[in-house]
Protein backbone atom coordinates (compact mmCIF):
# COMPACT_ATOMS: atom_id res chain seq x y z
CA UNK A 1 0.00 0.00 0.00
CA UNK A 2 2.90 2.03 0.37
CA UNK A 3 3.46 3.35 -3.32
CA UNK A 4 -0.54 4.07 -3.73
CA UNK A 5 -0.65 7.65 -4.60
CA UNK A 6 -3.41 8.50 -3.32
CA UNK A 7 -3.61 6.95 -0.11
CA UNK A 8 -5.14 9.31 2.50
CA UNK A 9 -6.56 7.02 5.32
CA UNK A 10 -6.15 3.68 7.44
CA UNK A 11 -8.75 2.29 8.93
CA UNK A 12 -7.05 -0.35 11.46
CA UNK A 13 -4.18 -0.55 9.28
CA UNK A 14 -6.42 -1.39 6.06
CA UNK A 15 -7.06 1.50 3.27
CA UNK A 16 -10.84 2.82 3.86
CA UNK A 17 -12.51 6.02 4.33
CA UNK A 18 -15.91 4.98 6.09
CA UNK A 19 -16.50 3.23 9.39
CA UNK A 20 -19.77 1.71 10.64
CA UNK A 21 -22.53 4.55 11.64
CA UNK A 22 -22.71 1.97 14.82
CA UNK A 23 -18.98 2.88 16.01
CA UNK A 24 -19.35 4.84 19.26
CA UNK A 25 -17.01 7.79 17.93
CA UNK A 26 -20.03 8.68 15.95
CA UNK A 27 -22.78 7.37 18.61
CA UNK A 28 -22.07 9.37 21.12
CA UNK A 29 -18.31 11.26 20.41
CA UNK A 30 -16.86 7.96 22.64
CA UNK A 31 -12.85 7.91 21.86
CA UNK A 32 -10.16 10.73 21.77
CA UNK A 33 -7.65 12.35 18.71
CA UNK A 34 -4.28 13.60 17.67
CA UNK A 35 -3.32 16.42 15.05
CA UNK A 36 0.16 16.02 14.23
CA UNK A 37 2.58 18.06 11.85
CA UNK A 38 4.40 15.82 9.13
CA UNK A 39 7.54 17.16 7.78
CA UNK A 40 10.06 15.39 5.74
CA UNK A 41 8.02 12.24 5.44
CA UNK A 42 7.94 12.16 8.88
CA UNK A 43 5.24 12.87 12.07
CA UNK A 44 6.40 15.85 14.43
CA UNK A 45 6.73 15.27 18.25
CA UNK A 46 5.07 11.53 17.53
CA UNK A 47 6.14 10.53 21.08
CA UNK A 48 4.48 13.05 22.75
CA UNK A 49 1.05 13.02 20.94
CA UNK A 50 1.27 9.42 21.34
CA UNK A 51 1.95 9.79 24.94
CA UNK A 52 -1.18 11.83 25.61
CA UNK A 53 -3.04 9.63 23.29
CA UNK A 54 -2.27 6.90 25.42
CA UNK A 55 -3.67 8.71 28.62
CA UNK A 56 -6.64 9.67 26.99
CA UNK A 57 -7.27 5.88 26.25
CA UNK A 58 -6.15 5.22 30.08
CA UNK A 59 -8.87 8.26 31.44
CA UNK A 60 -11.36 6.88 28.64
CA UNK A 61 -10.76 3.40 30.04
CA UNK A 62 -10.23 2.48 25.83
CA UNK A 63 -7.89 -0.42 25.41
CA UNK A 64 -4.69 1.78 23.99
CA UNK A 65 -3.38 0.97 20.66
CA UNK A 66 0.05 -0.69 20.45
CA UNK A 67 2.24 2.29 20.08
CA UNK A 68 4.31 0.19 17.63
CA UNK A 69 1.60 -0.65 15.25
CA UNK A 70 0.41 2.56 15.00
CA UNK A 71 4.00 4.07 14.39
CA UNK A 72 4.31 1.59 11.25
CA UNK A 73 0.65 2.84 9.93
CA UNK A 74 1.62 6.25 10.58
CA UNK A 75 4.91 6.18 8.67
CA UNK A 76 2.91 3.83 5.79
CA UNK A 77 0.67 6.45 5.17
CA UNK A 78 2.92 9.96 5.57
CA UNK A 79 6.59 8.56 3.76
CA UNK A 80 5.42 10.42 1.23
CA UNK A 81 4.62 13.78 2.22
CA UNK A 82 7.35 16.31 2.61
CA UNK A 83 4.24 18.08 4.30
CA UNK A 84 1.04 17.70 5.55
CA UNK A 85 -1.22 16.93 8.68
CA UNK A 86 -1.40 13.83 10.36
CA UNK A 87 -4.99 13.31 12.17
CA UNK A 88 -5.23 9.94 14.32
CA UNK A 89 -8.87 9.27 15.62
CA UNK A 90 -9.34 6.25 18.19
CA UNK A 91 -12.94 5.60 19.27
CA UNK A 92 -13.76 2.52 21.85
CA UNK A 93 -15.67 1.15 18.45
CA UNK A 94 -18.54 -0.84 17.85
CA UNK A 95 -20.94 -2.04 20.62
CA UNK A 96 -22.13 -1.54 24.21
CA UNK A 97 -25.71 -1.36 25.32
CA UNK A 98 -27.04 2.66 25.13
CA UNK A 99 -24.44 4.24 26.85
CA UNK A 100 -22.65 1.49 28.60
CA UNK A 101 -19.21 0.42 27.25
CA UNK A 102 -18.82 -3.19 25.85
CA UNK A 103 -16.99 -5.20 28.38
CA UNK A 104 -14.28 -6.05 25.74
CA UNK A 105 -14.04 -3.04 23.44
CA UNK A 106 -12.25 -3.51 20.26
CA UNK A 107 -11.52 0.10 19.08
CA UNK A 108 -11.24 1.64 15.73
CA UNK A 109 -8.29 3.50 14.84
CA UNK A 110 -8.08 6.15 12.24
CA UNK A 111 -5.15 7.23 10.79
CA UNK A 112 -5.98 10.08 7.90
CA UNK A 113 -3.17 12.79 6.17
CA UNK A 114 -4.48 16.15 5.09
CA UNK A 115 -2.60 18.98 3.27
CA UNK A 116 -0.69 21.40 5.28
CA UNK A 117 -2.79 24.68 5.72
CA UNK A 118 -2.11 27.62 3.75
CA UNK A 119 -1.67 30.32 6.59
CA UNK A 120 -0.26 33.75 5.41
CA UNK A 121 3.78 33.68 6.70
CA UNK A 122 3.26 37.05 8.61
CA UNK A 123 0.71 35.29 11.05
CA UNK A 124 4.30 33.87 12.20
CA UNK A 125 6.45 36.93 11.77
CA UNK A 126 3.97 39.88 13.14
CA UNK A 127 1.28 37.56 14.88
CA UNK A 128 -2.46 37.59 14.19
CA UNK A 129 -5.37 38.91 15.30
CA UNK A 130 -7.51 36.84 18.18
CA UNK A 131 -11.16 37.70 19.20
CA UNK A 132 -13.51 36.81 22.38
CA UNK A 133 -15.86 33.94 21.51
CA UNK A 134 -18.88 34.23 23.26
CA UNK A 135 -19.24 30.02 23.36
CA UNK A 136 -17.90 29.10 27.07
CA UNK A 137 -15.83 25.83 27.68
CA UNK A 138 -17.66 23.95 30.10
CA UNK A 139 -15.88 22.26 33.45
CA UNK A 140 -15.50 18.79 33.52
CA UNK A 141 -12.00 17.92 35.45
CA UNK A 142 -13.05 14.33 34.03
CA UNK A 143 -12.27 15.22 30.82
CA UNK A 144 -10.51 18.32 31.01
CA UNK A 145 -6.59 18.27 29.26
CA UNK A 146 -7.67 14.95 26.93
CA UNK A 147 -8.28 15.29 23.27
CA UNK A 148 -11.28 13.86 23.04
CA UNK A 149 -13.92 13.55 20.55
CA UNK A 150 -16.87 15.32 22.28
CA UNK A 151 -15.48 19.06 20.34
CA UNK A 152 -19.35 21.20 19.92
CA UNK A 153 -17.91 24.03 22.23
CA UNK A 154 -14.89 24.49 19.85
CA UNK A 155 -17.33 23.92 16.58
CA UNK A 156 -19.97 26.63 18.11
CA UNK A 157 -16.97 28.85 18.68
CA UNK A 158 -15.30 28.74 15.47
CA UNK A 159 -19.12 29.27 13.72
CA UNK A 160 -18.92 32.63 15.45
CA UNK A 161 -16.81 34.10 13.00
CA UNK A 162 -16.00 34.22 9.29
CA UNK A 163 -13.28 37.05 9.02
CA UNK A 164 -10.64 35.22 6.92
CA UNK A 165 -8.14 38.01 8.97
CA UNK A 166 -9.02 36.59 11.97
CA UNK A 167 -7.66 32.69 12.43
CA UNK A 168 -8.18 32.23 16.42
CA UNK A 169 -10.54 33.11 18.86
CA UNK A 170 -10.29 33.18 22.83
CA UNK A 171 -12.34 31.07 25.06
CA UNK A 172 -13.28 31.45 28.45
CA UNK A 173 -14.87 28.99 30.98
CA UNK A 174 -17.69 29.56 32.93
CA UNK A 175 -16.91 31.31 34.89
CA UNK A 176 -15.02 34.42 32.19
CA UNK A 177 -11.42 33.04 32.75
CA UNK A 178 -9.27 32.87 29.54
CA UNK A 179 -8.26 28.94 28.53
CA UNK A 180 -7.53 28.51 25.11
CA UNK A 181 -8.05 29.16 21.69
CA UNK A 182 -10.95 27.30 19.56
CA UNK A 183 -7.62 25.23 18.39
CA UNK A 184 -4.27 26.38 20.47
CA UNK A 185 -3.04 26.70 23.63
CA UNK A 186 -2.66 30.69 24.97
CA UNK A 187 0.64 32.08 26.56
CA UNK A 188 0.77 35.26 28.46
CA UNK A 189 3.83 37.26 29.23
CA UNK A 190 4.11 39.94 31.95
CA UNK A 191 7.08 41.44 33.46
CA UNK A 192 8.99 38.30 32.33
CA UNK A 193 7.21 35.86 33.70
CA UNK A 194 5.69 33.30 30.64
CA UNK A 195 2.34 32.12 32.06
CA UNK A 196 -0.40 29.40 30.22
CA UNK A 197 -3.73 28.96 31.69
CA UNK A 198 -3.98 26.08 34.19
CA UNK A 199 -6.44 23.36 32.60
CA UNK A 200 -7.55 21.35 35.39
CA UNK A 201 -11.19 22.06 34.48
CA UNK A 202 -10.77 22.63 30.96
CA UNK A 203 -8.88 22.80 27.96
CA UNK A 204 -6.84 20.51 25.59
CA UNK A 205 -3.44 19.88 27.24
CA UNK A 206 -1.49 21.03 23.97
CA UNK A 207 1.94 19.37 23.09
CA UNK A 208 3.55 21.95 22.03
CA UNK A 209 2.73 24.10 25.14
CA UNK A 210 3.95 21.70 26.98
CA UNK A 211 7.44 21.81 24.85
CA UNK A 212 6.98 25.90 25.03
CA UNK A 213 7.11 25.00 28.72
CA UNK A 214 10.25 22.89 28.62
CA UNK A 215 12.15 25.40 26.22
CA UNK A 216 11.48 28.55 28.77
CA UNK A 217 12.64 26.52 31.44
CA UNK A 218 15.68 25.24 29.86
CA UNK A 219 16.49 29.00 28.48
CA UNK A 220 15.91 30.46 32.06
CA UNK A 221 12.64 31.82 31.19
CA UNK A 222 10.39 31.75 34.40
CA UNK A 223 6.97 29.77 33.40
CA UNK A 224 3.96 29.05 35.12
CA UNK A 225 -0.05 27.35 34.98
CA UNK A 226 -2.03 29.84 36.62
CA UNK A 227 -5.73 30.77 37.29
CA UNK A 228 -6.08 33.88 34.75
CA UNK A 229 -8.22 36.65 34.38
CA UNK A 230 -8.89 38.84 31.24
CA UNK A 231 -7.72 41.51 32.94
CA UNK A 232 -4.13 39.57 33.43
CA UNK A 233 -4.21 39.20 29.04
CA UNK A 234 -5.27 42.76 29.13
CA UNK A 235 -2.08 43.68 31.24
CA UNK A 236 -0.13 41.32 29.49
CA UNK A 237 2.97 42.68 27.36
CA UNK A 238 3.44 39.78 25.04
CA UNK A 239 0.82 37.18 24.28
CA UNK A 240 1.00 34.01 21.57
CA UNK A 241 -0.78 31.20 20.75
CA UNK A 242 0.36 27.22 19.72
CA UNK A 243 -0.41 24.26 18.31
CA UNK A 244 1.08 21.59 16.45
CA UNK A 245 0.73 22.77 13.26
CA UNK A 246 0.76 26.63 13.60
CA UNK A 247 3.99 26.50 16.41
CA UNK A 248 3.74 30.02 17.78
CA UNK A 249 1.33 32.88 16.28
CA UNK A 250 2.25 35.76 18.38
CA UNK A 251 -0.88 37.79 19.44
CA UNK A 252 -1.13 41.24 17.85
CA UNK A 253 -4.50 42.19 18.99
CA UNK A 254 -7.35 41.39 20.91
CA UNK A 255 -10.44 43.55 21.24
CA UNK A 256 -9.32 47.33 21.59
CA UNK A 257 -5.86 45.85 22.79
CA UNK A 258 -2.70 46.02 20.57
CA UNK A 259 0.29 44.57 20.85
CA UNK A 260 4.06 44.08 18.74
CA UNK A 261 5.80 40.60 19.07
CA UNK A 262 8.12 40.58 21.86
CA UNK A 263 11.00 39.30 22.89
CA UNK A 264 10.05 36.61 25.05
CA UNK A 265 7.85 35.22 22.03
CA UNK A 266 10.56 35.66 19.36
CA UNK A 267 13.20 33.37 21.61
CA UNK A 268 10.59 30.84 21.99
CA UNK A 269 9.14 30.81 18.21
CA UNK A 270 12.54 30.39 17.48
CA UNK A 271 13.72 27.98 20.44
CA UNK A 272 10.71 25.72 19.13
CA UNK A 273 11.56 25.87 15.57
CA UNK A 274 15.02 24.85 16.37
CA UNK A 275 13.59 21.91 18.17
CA UNK A 276 11.44 20.78 15.85
CA UNK A 277 14.18 20.91 12.94
CA UNK A 278 16.85 18.92 15.04
CA UNK A 279 13.98 16.32 15.03
CA UNK A 280 13.14 16.43 11.13
CA UNK A 281 16.53 17.56 9.80
CA UNK A 282 13.61 20.46 7.87
CA UNK A 283 12.32 23.68 8.74
CA UNK A 284 8.97 23.37 9.17
CA UNK A 285 7.79 27.14 10.06
CA UNK B 1 -36.83 -2.11 -0.15
CA UNK B 2 -39.86 -1.57 2.12
CA UNK B 3 -39.94 -5.42 1.68
CA UNK B 4 -36.05 -5.94 2.87
CA UNK B 5 -36.16 -8.08 6.16
CA UNK B 6 -32.74 -7.36 6.76
CA UNK B 7 -33.25 -3.23 6.57
CA UNK B 8 -32.08 -1.90 9.63
CA UNK B 9 -30.31 1.67 8.75
CA UNK B 10 -30.55 4.13 6.22
CA UNK B 11 -28.25 7.12 5.54
CA UNK B 12 -29.89 10.01 3.16
CA UNK B 13 -32.55 7.47 2.06
CA UNK B 14 -29.97 4.49 1.26
CA UNK B 15 -29.76 1.29 2.72
CA UNK B 16 -26.23 1.51 3.87
CA UNK B 17 -24.50 1.03 7.71
CA UNK B 18 -21.25 2.97 6.86
CA UNK B 19 -20.28 6.60 6.87
CA UNK B 20 -17.20 8.23 5.59
CA UNK B 21 -14.29 9.07 8.20
CA UNK B 22 -14.66 12.78 7.44
CA UNK B 23 -18.13 12.96 9.04
CA UNK B 24 -18.14 15.68 11.37
CA UNK B 25 -20.32 13.68 13.56
CA UNK B 26 -17.49 11.57 14.02
CA UNK B 27 -14.69 13.97 14.22
CA UNK B 28 -16.43 16.20 16.63
CA UNK B 29 -19.46 14.82 17.64
CA UNK B 30 -21.15 18.06 15.58
CA UNK B 31 -24.70 16.40 15.46
CA UNK B 32 -28.20 15.50 17.05
CA UNK B 33 -29.83 12.72 17.73
CA UNK B 34 -33.25 11.01 18.66
CA UNK B 35 -34.11 7.52 20.43
CA UNK B 36 -38.03 7.01 19.59
CA UNK B 37 -39.96 3.72 21.05
CA UNK B 38 -41.53 2.08 18.02
CA UNK B 39 -44.99 0.10 18.18
CA UNK B 40 -46.98 -1.34 15.93
CA UNK B 41 -44.98 -0.41 12.65
CA UNK B 42 -45.14 3.55 14.09
CA UNK B 43 -42.83 5.83 16.13
CA UNK B 44 -44.45 6.68 19.04
CA UNK B 45 -44.33 10.70 19.95
CA UNK B 46 -42.81 11.34 16.20
CA UNK B 47 -44.29 14.91 16.49
CA UNK B 48 -42.02 16.06 19.78
CA UNK B 49 -39.51 13.85 18.55
CA UNK B 50 -39.44 15.99 15.42
CA UNK B 51 -39.47 19.30 16.81
CA UNK B 52 -36.74 18.61 19.45
CA UNK B 53 -34.65 17.65 16.75
CA UNK B 54 -35.08 20.37 14.46
CA UNK B 55 -34.74 23.22 17.52
CA UNK B 56 -31.39 21.00 17.74
CA UNK B 57 -30.39 22.18 14.34
CA UNK B 58 -31.31 25.31 15.06
CA UNK B 59 -29.36 26.03 17.70
CA UNK B 60 -26.16 24.30 16.65
CA UNK B 61 -27.14 25.84 12.47
CA UNK B 62 -27.38 22.54 10.70
CA UNK B 63 -29.56 22.73 8.00
CA UNK B 64 -32.81 20.95 9.23
CA UNK B 65 -34.16 17.77 7.55
CA UNK B 66 -37.21 18.17 5.32
CA UNK B 67 -39.94 16.25 7.85
CA UNK B 68 -42.08 14.55 5.38
CA UNK B 69 -38.69 12.73 4.15
CA UNK B 70 -37.89 12.00 7.30
CA UNK B 71 -40.92 10.81 8.67
CA UNK B 72 -41.08 8.24 5.22
CA UNK B 73 -37.25 6.96 5.67
CA UNK B 74 -38.73 6.26 9.36
CA UNK B 75 -41.64 4.22 8.28
CA UNK B 76 -40.03 2.50 5.89
CA UNK B 77 -37.75 1.65 8.28
CA UNK B 78 -39.74 0.61 11.67
CA UNK B 79 -43.04 -0.79 9.13
CA UNK B 80 -42.59 -4.36 9.91
CA UNK B 81 -41.64 -4.08 13.48
CA UNK B 82 -44.21 -4.41 16.03
CA UNK B 83 -41.94 -3.33 18.74
CA UNK B 84 -38.39 -1.68 18.34
CA UNK B 85 -36.43 1.32 19.04
CA UNK B 86 -35.75 3.93 16.31
CA UNK B 87 -32.45 5.97 16.43
CA UNK B 88 -31.88 8.88 14.24
CA UNK B 89 -29.26 10.69 13.77
CA UNK B 90 -28.14 14.35 11.87
CA UNK B 91 -24.92 15.12 11.49
CA UNK B 92 -23.38 18.51 10.07
CA UNK B 93 -21.89 15.86 7.37
CA UNK B 94 -18.70 16.18 5.64
CA UNK B 95 -16.73 19.73 5.62
CA UNK B 96 -15.80 22.85 6.92
CA UNK B 97 -12.33 23.55 7.89
CA UNK B 98 -11.17 22.01 11.23
CA UNK B 99 -13.91 22.94 13.79
CA UNK B 100 -14.68 25.65 11.20
CA UNK B 101 -18.44 24.40 9.94
CA UNK B 102 -18.59 24.43 6.10
CA UNK B 103 -21.12 27.49 4.89
CA UNK B 104 -23.16 24.63 2.94
CA UNK B 105 -23.26 21.66 5.28
CA UNK B 106 -25.00 19.06 3.36
CA UNK B 107 -26.10 16.81 6.96
CA UNK B 108 -26.16 13.34 7.13
CA UNK B 109 -29.33 11.38 8.46
CA UNK B 110 -28.93 7.97 9.89
CA UNK B 111 -31.85 5.95 10.55
CA UNK B 112 -31.58 2.59 12.62
CA UNK B 113 -34.11 0.25 14.57
CA UNK B 114 -33.00 -1.56 17.19
CA UNK B 115 -34.47 -4.61 19.32
CA UNK B 116 -36.61 -3.63 22.05
CA UNK B 117 -35.05 -3.76 25.24
CA UNK B 118 -35.80 -6.66 27.42
CA UNK B 119 -36.38 -4.63 30.92
CA UNK B 120 -37.94 -6.79 33.60
CA UNK B 121 -41.56 -6.06 33.75
CA UNK B 122 -40.69 -5.25 37.76
CA UNK B 123 -38.93 -2.09 36.83
CA UNK B 124 -41.78 -0.44 35.51
CA UNK B 125 -44.38 -2.09 38.11
CA UNK B 126 -41.85 -2.07 41.59
CA UNK B 127 -39.33 0.54 40.66
CA UNK B 128 -35.93 0.42 40.19
CA UNK B 129 -32.96 0.68 42.16
CA UNK B 130 -30.99 4.29 41.52
CA UNK B 131 -27.46 4.51 41.86
CA UNK B 132 -25.17 8.17 42.26
CA UNK B 133 -22.61 8.59 39.90
CA UNK B 134 -19.40 10.54 40.43
CA UNK B 135 -19.31 11.69 36.80
CA UNK B 136 -20.19 15.28 37.00
CA UNK B 137 -22.63 17.66 34.23
CA UNK B 138 -20.52 19.87 32.41
CA UNK B 139 -22.79 22.92 32.71
CA UNK B 140 -23.57 25.02 29.12
CA UNK B 141 -26.21 26.87 28.70
CA UNK B 142 -25.67 26.93 24.35
CA UNK B 143 -25.94 22.66 24.54
CA UNK B 144 -28.35 22.74 27.53
CA UNK B 145 -31.61 20.62 26.73
CA UNK B 146 -30.79 19.50 23.11
CA UNK B 147 -29.91 16.26 22.12
CA UNK B 148 -26.31 16.47 20.80
CA UNK B 149 -23.79 13.91 19.64
CA UNK B 150 -21.27 14.70 22.24
CA UNK B 151 -22.10 12.26 24.90
CA UNK B 152 -18.72 11.46 27.02
CA UNK B 153 -20.90 12.88 30.51
CA UNK B 154 -22.98 10.01 30.04
CA UNK B 155 -20.90 6.97 28.49
CA UNK B 156 -18.11 7.61 31.39
CA UNK B 157 -21.32 7.96 34.00
CA UNK B 158 -22.70 4.51 32.61
CA UNK B 159 -19.39 2.87 32.69
CA UNK B 160 -19.46 3.52 36.68
CA UNK B 161 -21.04 -0.05 37.63
CA UNK B 162 -22.00 -3.36 35.68
CA UNK B 163 -24.47 -4.51 38.33
CA UNK B 164 -27.43 -5.80 36.00
CA UNK B 165 -30.08 -5.27 38.98
CA UNK B 166 -29.24 -1.25 38.79
CA UNK B 167 -30.40 0.02 35.20
CA UNK B 168 -29.68 3.52 36.02
CA UNK B 169 -27.13 6.18 37.49
CA UNK B 170 -28.42 9.73 38.73
CA UNK B 171 -26.07 12.65 37.41
CA UNK B 172 -25.16 15.62 39.28
CA UNK B 173 -24.10 19.00 38.02
CA UNK B 174 -20.86 20.47 38.73
CA UNK B 175 -22.46 22.15 41.85
CA UNK B 176 -23.90 18.98 43.00
CA UNK B 177 -27.67 19.36 41.80
CA UNK B 178 -29.38 16.94 40.51
CA UNK B 179 -30.66 16.70 37.04
CA UNK B 180 -31.08 13.86 35.34
CA UNK B 181 -30.23 9.75 34.90
CA UNK B 182 -27.74 8.64 32.27
CA UNK B 183 -30.27 8.18 29.93
CA UNK B 184 -33.94 9.45 31.59
CA UNK B 185 -34.89 12.34 33.50
CA UNK B 186 -35.97 12.65 36.99
CA UNK B 187 -39.20 13.44 38.91
CA UNK B 188 -39.29 13.94 42.73
CA UNK B 189 -42.83 14.39 43.93
CA UNK B 190 -43.36 16.26 47.25
CA UNK B 191 -46.16 16.96 49.63
CA UNK B 192 -48.39 16.36 46.00
CA UNK B 193 -46.14 18.81 44.53
CA UNK B 194 -44.22 17.27 40.89
CA UNK B 195 -40.92 18.49 40.39
CA UNK B 196 -37.99 17.92 37.87
CA UNK B 197 -34.80 19.19 37.50
CA UNK B 198 -34.64 23.17 35.79
CA UNK B 199 -32.34 21.81 32.43
CA UNK B 200 -31.39 25.66 31.61
CA UNK B 201 -27.39 24.98 32.01
CA UNK B 202 -27.28 21.26 31.41
CA UNK B 203 -29.05 17.94 30.62
CA UNK B 204 -31.40 16.56 27.92
CA UNK B 205 -34.98 18.10 27.61
CA UNK B 206 -36.67 15.09 26.82
CA UNK B 207 -39.89 13.81 25.34
CA UNK B 208 -41.78 11.98 27.77
CA UNK B 209 -40.49 14.22 30.91
CA UNK B 210 -42.37 17.16 28.70
CA UNK B 211 -45.46 14.69 27.73
CA UNK B 212 -45.26 13.73 31.67
CA UNK B 213 -45.72 17.67 32.46
CA UNK B 214 -48.74 18.03 30.23
CA UNK B 215 -50.14 15.14 31.79
CA UNK B 216 -49.84 16.34 35.17
CA UNK B 217 -51.20 19.65 34.22
CA UNK B 218 -54.57 18.35 32.44
CA UNK B 219 -54.92 16.20 35.69
CA UNK B 220 -54.29 18.92 38.44
CA UNK B 221 -51.55 17.80 39.67
CA UNK B 222 -49.35 20.97 40.35
CA UNK B 223 -45.29 20.38 38.15
CA UNK B 224 -43.38 23.15 37.81
CA UNK B 225 -39.48 22.76 36.94
CA UNK B 226 -37.16 23.73 40.20
CA UNK B 227 -33.68 24.12 40.94
CA UNK B 228 -33.30 20.91 42.86
CA UNK B 229 -30.47 19.87 45.71
CA UNK B 230 -30.10 16.32 47.08
CA UNK B 231 -31.94 17.45 50.19
CA UNK B 232 -34.49 17.56 48.26
CA UNK B 233 -34.28 14.23 46.69
CA UNK B 234 -33.73 12.54 49.91
CA UNK B 235 -36.89 14.47 51.54
CA UNK B 236 -39.21 13.22 48.32
CA UNK B 237 -42.07 10.68 48.77
CA UNK B 238 -42.33 9.59 45.20
CA UNK B 239 -39.08 9.31 42.53
CA UNK B 240 -39.68 8.09 39.23
CA UNK B 241 -37.42 7.93 35.69
CA UNK B 242 -38.93 8.36 32.52
CA UNK B 243 -37.75 8.30 28.83
CA UNK B 244 -38.99 7.46 25.49
CA UNK B 245 -38.14 3.70 25.76
CA UNK B 246 -38.67 2.80 28.91
CA UNK B 247 -41.92 5.03 30.12
CA UNK B 248 -42.20 5.58 33.32
CA UNK B 249 -39.93 3.59 35.95
CA UNK B 250 -40.58 4.43 39.75
CA UNK B 251 -37.56 4.75 41.83
CA UNK B 252 -37.57 2.33 44.88
CA UNK B 253 -33.96 2.67 45.91
CA UNK B 254 -31.05 5.55 45.97
CA UNK B 255 -28.41 4.83 48.21
CA UNK B 256 -29.50 4.17 51.91
CA UNK B 257 -32.89 5.84 50.95
CA UNK B 258 -35.70 3.59 50.21
CA UNK B 259 -39.49 4.26 48.35
CA UNK B 260 -42.46 2.63 47.59
CA UNK B 261 -43.92 3.21 44.43
CA UNK B 262 -46.19 6.21 45.63
CA UNK B 263 -49.82 7.49 44.21
CA UNK B 264 -48.57 10.02 42.07
CA UNK B 265 -46.11 8.33 40.07
CA UNK B 266 -49.11 5.34 39.60
CA UNK B 267 -51.42 7.66 38.12
CA UNK B 268 -48.65 9.42 35.53
CA UNK B 269 -47.68 6.42 34.82
CA UNK B 270 -50.92 4.77 33.68
CA UNK B 271 -51.56 8.22 32.20
CA UNK B 272 -48.55 8.07 30.06
CA UNK B 273 -49.47 4.49 28.76
CA UNK B 274 -52.91 5.42 27.87
CA UNK B 275 -51.42 8.34 26.22
CA UNK B 276 -49.45 6.17 24.20
CA UNK B 277 -51.58 3.55 23.43
CA UNK B 278 -54.23 6.24 22.14
CA UNK B 279 -51.59 7.37 19.53
CA UNK B 280 -50.33 3.74 18.67
CA UNK B 281 -53.97 2.06 19.34
CA UNK B 282 -51.19 -0.85 21.17
CA UNK B 283 -50.34 -1.18 24.51
CA UNK B 284 -46.21 -0.28 24.82
CA UNK B 285 -45.20 -0.56 28.50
Amino acid sequence: MGDDHHLRCLINGAAAETVSVFDRGLQYGDGLFETLAVVAGRPLYWEPHLQRLMAGCRRLAIPQPDPEVLYREALELVGQHSRGVLKVVVTRGVGGRGYRPPERPAPTRILSIHPWPDHPETWRTVGVRLRLCSQRLGSDAGLAGIKHLNRLEQVLARAEWSDPEVPEGLMLDMDGRPIEGTMSNLFAVTDGLLRTPDLSTCGVAGIIRARIMELAEAMGIPCREAVLDMADVGRAQELFLTNSVIGVWPVNALEDRRWQVGPVTRRLSRALMQDAAGLSATSLW
